[in-house]
């Protein structure tokens, strides 16, 4: 096995924004030229790396006995309105159907925003008796919000394409209780799979989900400092369950309303995977959401031309028939180093180029992804060699981003400090915390940042016992601050 | 191999409305409580076989080199109405979504009642030339008409949650005409894998697609003797590329209008397979899109349950190693005439029942869904056995509903026929006709059905030098007249 010297790696560190227009558009994964504000199109390739993060989530949540469903887009507005918290939180970012054809319909229909009060009124004819709880189903659906704020495509948009809402129902607190842990467990296995660092925080009260108890969400920071919401997970207690009328029937013969959570996933997993892991060639794609796992170049010569494509698509047929996700790029009249380019843009693992010397040899060159590196393989055993790489990608994707993430969360004890370090590098600063919704909301204002909330989990009690960052009492936590999305 | 007599196979007919809506509401498949009037829910099970359609209808276009993209939701009204013929066809029944939050948007938003106006805009952005030629691509999503008939579930709806449409641009006319033939030939492919018979039908130029040269539409018999249309595929000509203005350079340097096709298909296909092959016990399912292909049922005696449960596990186990999906009925204090009526309920193709002595005789009874036939076999070969009875029932359901539809279509020659046929037992009739649209029209008001148009393919020539059987002229072709949903 030889190695070449890698090539220096481009960062795009300072122009993220622009990257990030730029690549998803060139690739294309997802074309922003679309006629309404805040949508977009999916491509054929951008479709296929969709596919690859929505077979994760449903594989997650179906091995956890959750059900696939489908909900109707359309909310009549006295249903939407049912839950009094819900409805204030939402009402000035619904769309409203109002016509149908040229007739007014006699009710206004929302298009739904999210799918609680769409979902539970048949929750309400669903459950009736102990047996049919635990109660899990989950969907994968577009939800809209009219989002009056600058729309910036697959973060902010106002059609969000691809929502995984999942909707539970328990017969006890301590159920419900222990399905949150659940959806927290399922969500940190699927960021894992797409190799993507987050923190879990416990949003404050006034940012919780418009009717839950409370909600513990995942933050990424995105390579310009800023952090990006990726995943939710709520705690709704019997809210709903009581606006809506869902009861069963206790062992006692009395009836007790449900007790619920829900959470959700959306297209912003997949902006953070594509701004995570990729660099100024293009996208870098973990392997289990690769579309296209190795991509094989004929390095064709004068009079070899058929020798070398025969070999190739030998070599993809093998891979193929290994499982893996290979394809040959056999366009004619395009130089190998135009393909590199192709394949770099669109981030496949792992390169196989592929000339009469390699055949003769019995050789091929591997380039991997993320490091360009390449090495010479023997042929035999090159199925092992290429998962060899991709787990090696994999690891190396995981590690840098939480490396580069880690070294954005930083601990501060002073408000000047807090504003420094987010001016500075942005990623988010932890500090100790009174606990008071005034201090946070005047912290907030002094500092231009956004109160995510407290660490979810084994930290949540540290930096007690010293004073608040802002108001100097006593600290009750840590309190986590940045400027987000 | 021991055989029992089957029971007697009660038939739905007579009753066909009443059992469909029961039928999917006790599986149940598709929820109609939802208080959206022509809206429905797809339910655990339902999304399941909704899956099994899907994937095929995916496996067959992808395999025919159609990828598949995400479109938004909304179309503004201008481009809605960029084409004169499709928004004067649409306008009556499409939903407008007119306010963001409490204001009034600048422009209305159309919810698709298909995609043409909203994917046509990005063929004019995506092609430029020759090389980007064909371009083929599909999508599944929801679609909305605003139908102020009465609705169906799943059959006649507002939000039609399953619309796969397909969308293809060309070179030319011949290559446009091709892939008309081939869209035809995929829809073929996609109903016989579901067991369903058709008749392919070109629509008269009154009824086909607006905006479109021509139509050719599949149309099945339902059991109660109306048609029910379950795929079209549309030549486009250069019509909407004229509107859109989507134009390629041809190789000598001048600009043409790309050819177009497109095609869809809706959970109506679903519909037509649930009626085409249900029974009095509810589902049949061909063994393809079943959700669960072999339910074991354990018949447990006092004692012995532990042994008979490890066993029917170990069946499972060993079916599902075999690439079978297989599941054991454990329900607790629920009876094994409960759980044969669940399963023939939800139309799995087999049955296994295992008890104490079927255990010690190393057989197994197996029941065939769709006769309901016993048969004891030995536990070695059970597989091959299971597979056996599954194609034994798949072929035995395109038999049964070919032969049943067979007999609903009628060759007639007189008017009086005509309405004689179509009161009695409904189907379709085929008759000589002049080709003039005055008189087609004249003879649906006669015969209160709907004329489906002349039949695509070889026997489109039929029936020609004979007089029409309305005005008596000389006939051009065979026309097939029904009653249709």
């Amino acid at each position: 096995m030889q190695m070449a010297k890698p090539p220096e790696r481009k960062q795009w560190e300072g122009n993220y924004s622009e990257w990030f227009h730029k690549v998803i558009q060139e690739v294309p994964v997802y074309d922003m030229r679309y006629p309404v504000k805040g949508t977009g199109i999916w491509t054929p390739y951008g479709f296929k790396i969709r596919k690859g993060v929505t077979q994760i989530i449903r594989d997650e949540l179906e091995k956890t006995g959750h059900d696939e469903v489908l909900f109707p887009l359309l909310i009549p507005d006295y249903m939407l309105g049912k839950e009094g918290e819900h409805i204030k939180d939402f009402e000035d970012e619904v769309y409203w159907v109002t016509h149908g054809g040229k007739s007014p319909l006699d009710v206004k229909l929302a298009l739904r925003p999210t799918s609680e009060t769409a979902i539970y009124p048949m929750f309400q004819l669903w459950i009736n008796a102990y047996s049919d709880l635990p109660l899990k189903i989950f969907q994968i659906v577009n939800v809209f919000r009219y989002e009056t704020k600058a729309t910036r495509p697959m973060i902010r948009v106002r059609e969000v394409s691809t929502f995984k809402e999942a909707h539970t129902a328990h017969a006890t607190r301590e159920e419900a209780e222990a399905q949150v842990k659940q959806g927290i467990e399922i969500y940190s296995t699927i960021f894992s799979k797409l190799k993507l660092p987050y923190v879990r925080t416990k949003r404050p009260e006034w940012d919780k989900f418009p009717g839950a108890e409370y909600t513990v969400a995942f933050d990424t920071v995105l390579p310009d400092g800023k952090v990006l919401q990726i995943g939710t997970v709520h705690a709704l207690g019997q809210g709903f369950s009581k606006a809506f009328d869902i009861k069963y029937m206790k062992a006692d013969g009395n009836y007790e309303n449900v007790w619920q959570t829900c959470y959700g996933i959306s297209e912003r997993a997949i902006a953070a995977l594509i701004s995570a892991h990729g660099d100024d060639n293009g996208l870098v794609l973990p392997s289990e959401v690769a579309p296209v796992q190795v991509a094989v170049v004929p390095i064709v010569y004068k009079g070899k031309e058929e020798e070398v494509l025969k070999k190739c698509y030998e070599v993809r047929d093998m891979l193929v028939s290994a499982g893996l996700r290979a394809v040959v790029d056999d366009r004619k009249e395009v130089t190998p180093g135009s393909k590199y380019f192709t394949w770099e843009m669109r981030g496949a693992p792992v390169r196989i180029d592929l000339g009469p010397r390699d055949i003769e040899a019995g050789t091929a060159v591997l380039v991997r992804r993320d490091s360009l590196e390449k090495t010479t393989v023997q042929m035999a055993p090159i199925v092992g060699e290429i998962r060899k790489l991709m787990s090696g990608l994999d690891d190396a994707l995981i590690k840098r981003s939480s490396a580069w993430m880690s070294a954005r969360i930083s601990e501060v004890t002073s408000v000047d400090e807090v504003k420094d370090v987010l001016n500075k590098h942005g990623g988010i600063v932890e500090a100790p915390w009174c606990g008071d919704r005034g201090c946070g909301e005047d912290l907030e204002a002094k500092v231009d940042a956004r109160i995510l909330g407290t660490p979810y989990g084994d930290s949540e009690e540290c930096n007690t016992g010293i004073g608040c960052v802002n108001c100097g009492v006593t600290a009750k936590s840590t309190i986590r601050i940045a400027r987000s999305y």
